[in-house]
């Protein structure tokens, strides 16, 4: 019996590949699952390391589930400190390594997930060794940080990228008292996103006691005692700086798949289709390593957010248990809450749309989330991007200081529903003036994308 | 030219009547518009009215705006303190009555506008004259409230029904000071809701300082110096109260369409079609006095609620001006925040699917709202009606002390969106810890729908 169990390797054991092994040993306890995880956490937090950094919540929160817990609560084995190295495809093993002893050994299996993640992207003067240097991806990165940060009380402190992560940062380092400079090298904070959302992310940042320089790079660091002292900035000179985080991007981590000749998409992730199996039988992908079906387009894109890693581990798991199960597609949605604003965005920008061959117009609202009669009723500003052929939301971007978040995911579920911009503006809502509109920014967003493309 | 003039006759001046006369004159500023109202006040915010009551919010607040800048500002009349007591379909004339010195005119009209609204319905023992039985329908009903309030300083409220307005004026009486005894005839509360969601909305007005009595009605007032004294309840002996608020339903402002023979619906509101047009030529009805086309059970139903108002008027008002424009249809959504709890519903309740013919089944869950490990994150239950036959979605409540609305609202945007439950478990929400989950509460609710479909 034992000699004929299958047995499925998953490689990674954060969101998407913990997701991936619970949902099949949840359907098949007969399987035989193992994680195999090269830090020496899993399950862990990512989207809470900002907060755990800050003090706002503590290590247990976002450190993930110990081994044990997982073993005994979801029945599946869980390795970490183990890296995989190399993939047979044909005698079906894997090489994996132990990175506390060094030891290699070929693990057999019947089927294997690829969910590897993804990896910063650290800029060229970065590419350095310093004490001070933080990336930010694993709980391992997130505890070098607080470590850092306890031991040597840091004063400054300088984020290189003003994406979601870098403001997450940097208001959770000036919560720890830091003074922080941000740099971009892009001329425009979110270029995807309509001016004016960009503008109040800005302005967001700009008064609080935060420093954001736009259409700048590092052009240097200098080092001493093996920490960064300075930086050499291309156009302001030099800045001193007691530690600096990266959060400069990701790119999918792929060595694994691409040395086995596992087809990647256009974006350099790799190619699933929707029941999460790659080109190569019985090898599935999931999350920030895997591309996914983007619902506007109706093509393969890099999504990679952590929802939708958790969904498509679900659905392979699914189907590694023999049950079929497809995943729908995604948006791309991502929100973000700092300094004081809730913002993101859900689909296609102007430009990712018009890129992709759609007749676009954008169009933006500013309203009231409540009864503007309520004393805490705050403004929502709503950027649609419109499709002048069909009349139906391509993607949206929303910010306020409250109740942004949700009108997103409102947005996010019109469009995978693809409702017509008359019915936006109609969508019946349930209005109380503690929490609602009669009109919701919603309805008047899509009341004034409606107008524009009649002027067109 | 003034002759030939097109003249449009609105009757009623709230949100409804309001929104059609604004729309159509904004569209065509050459017509002739006038809104007729029974009472001093016209486009007041009746939802606000608890909170005008409980002296959160003020008097102008809610009071709705002045003839002087309704007319200035949007170029229609409007006649306060006037009855449209005839309607000559033929002759195309309206009696018009002021009820300020009693005399009465023929006004004629190109088209008309039926905007009447709904009154409250009063229970048998309250029928009768008392300074101190409020109904909340007008602002003028809201005035004397107030007014009552400050000149008698009530110690005790006796609210008599324990729906959206039973509740919300519990809370605002209860927040100047009143000790309040609710009661409802119903056996249980929110009988149309899933008995978990109604059991915590009930857990939240116990656990406040004030009385619910369900299954419980009054059978008589006693009444002294033109005020009622006590309430004798048919089950739990005599009550005194200093005030009685009626929040006992409504029903739908028919009499001048009925005396007009303006066909009604089985709900005895005026049919329409969609676009607010009555089966009469030229007459257009908007708001509580008209059905809507539910946009589950495709059928005409009586959904008296404030957002589908203005947007039947503005339907209404478009089609006026000569520009087609379709109303999409309903769901009901309504929701409330009461005594600390966000909670509502959209679409069908189990029974009122199962009654429209539907294969229908409910599931509740209850999961947190944003990431469990933030401080503030709070739990949202959601009850789902779906459809077994066709696996989509009929209904949904919300319940949740915060972030439950906007959840509401999503689920209402995924019935309109023809969302099937899979879908519903995959929508590609954004995820940050400070505003959502990994697994929002509307995926674990579709999530287990889907279950329960494939159990069945």
């Amino acid at each position: 019996m034992e000699f004929n169990r299958e047995k499925i390797i998953v490689i990674g054991g954060n969101d998407a590949g913990l997701s991936a092994a619970g949902r099949a040993k949840r359907l098949r306890p007969d399987l035989e699952i193992i994680v195999i995880e090269k830090t020496p956490f899993i399950g862990y937090a990512s989207c809470g390391f900002p907060y755990f950094i800050s003090g706002r919540v503590m290590r247990k929160s976002v450190s993930g589930p110990s081994i044990e817990e997982i073993e005994n609560r979801r029945g599946f084995q869980v390795w970490t400190n183990h890296e995989a190295v190399q993939l047979d495809l044909l005698k079906r093993h894997v090489a994996i390594k132990s990175l506390l002893n060094g030891e290699e050994k070929r693990v057999r299996f019947s089927k294997l997930v690829l969910a590897t993640g993804a990896r910063p992207l650290i800029p060229q003067a970065a590419k350095i060794n310093a004490d001070n240097i933080f990336t930010l991806r694993n709980f391992a990165d997130a505890e070098r940080l607080v470590n850092y940060i306890k031991t040597n009380s840091p004063q400054k402190a300088l984020v290189l990228g003003a994406g979601f992560l870098g403001l997450e940062m940097a208001e959770a380092l000036r919560q720890r008292g830091l003074q922080i400079v941000i740099i971009d090298q892009a001329p425009k904070l979110f270029q995807n996103y309509a001016d004016k959302i960009a503008a109040i992310i800005e302005e967001s940042i700009q008064s609080s006691s935060v420093e954001l320089i736009l259409d700048e790079k590092v052009a240097q660091f200098d080092i001493e005692n093996n920490r960064v002292q300075n930086a050499h900035l291309v156009k302001n000179g030099i800045t001193e700086t007691d530690i600096v985080l990266l959060a400069t991007g990701i790119e999918p981590n792929v060595a694994l798949a691409k040395n086995a000749r596992i087809p990647l998409g256009k974006s350099g992730a790799i190619l699933v289709n929707n029941r999460q199996e790659t080109r190569r039988m019985d090898i599935y992908a999931v999350g920030d390593c895997a591309e996914s079906q983007h619902l506007v387009t109706k093509k393969s894109a890099w999504l990679p957010f952590a929802g939708i890693a958790s969904k498509q581990g679900r659905v392979a798991g699914t189907n590694i248990a023999g049950k079929r199960m497809l995943f729908p597609g995604a948006l791309g949605t991502a929100m973000a809450k700092t300094f004081g604003l809730e913002y993101g965005h859900t689909g296609l920008s102007l430009s990712q749309a018009r890129e992709a061959g759609f007749n676009a117009i954008e169009t933006v609202i500013t309203a009231y989330s409540k009864s503007e009669y309520m004393t805490d009723a705050t403004e929502i500003t709503v950027a649609l991007v419109s499709d002048l052929t069909t009349k139906k939301l391509l993607g949206a971007q929303v910010v306020g200081k409250a109740d942004a978040g949700q009108r997103l995911n409102i947005l996010a579920t019109a469009i995978a529903g693809h409702i017509s911009l008359h019915e936006l503006e109609y969508l019946d809502f349930g209005y109380t003036p503690m929490i609602s509109n009669i009109w919701d920014p919603i309805a008047i967003a899509g009341n004034a994308a409606q107008k524009k493309t009649k002027e067109k």
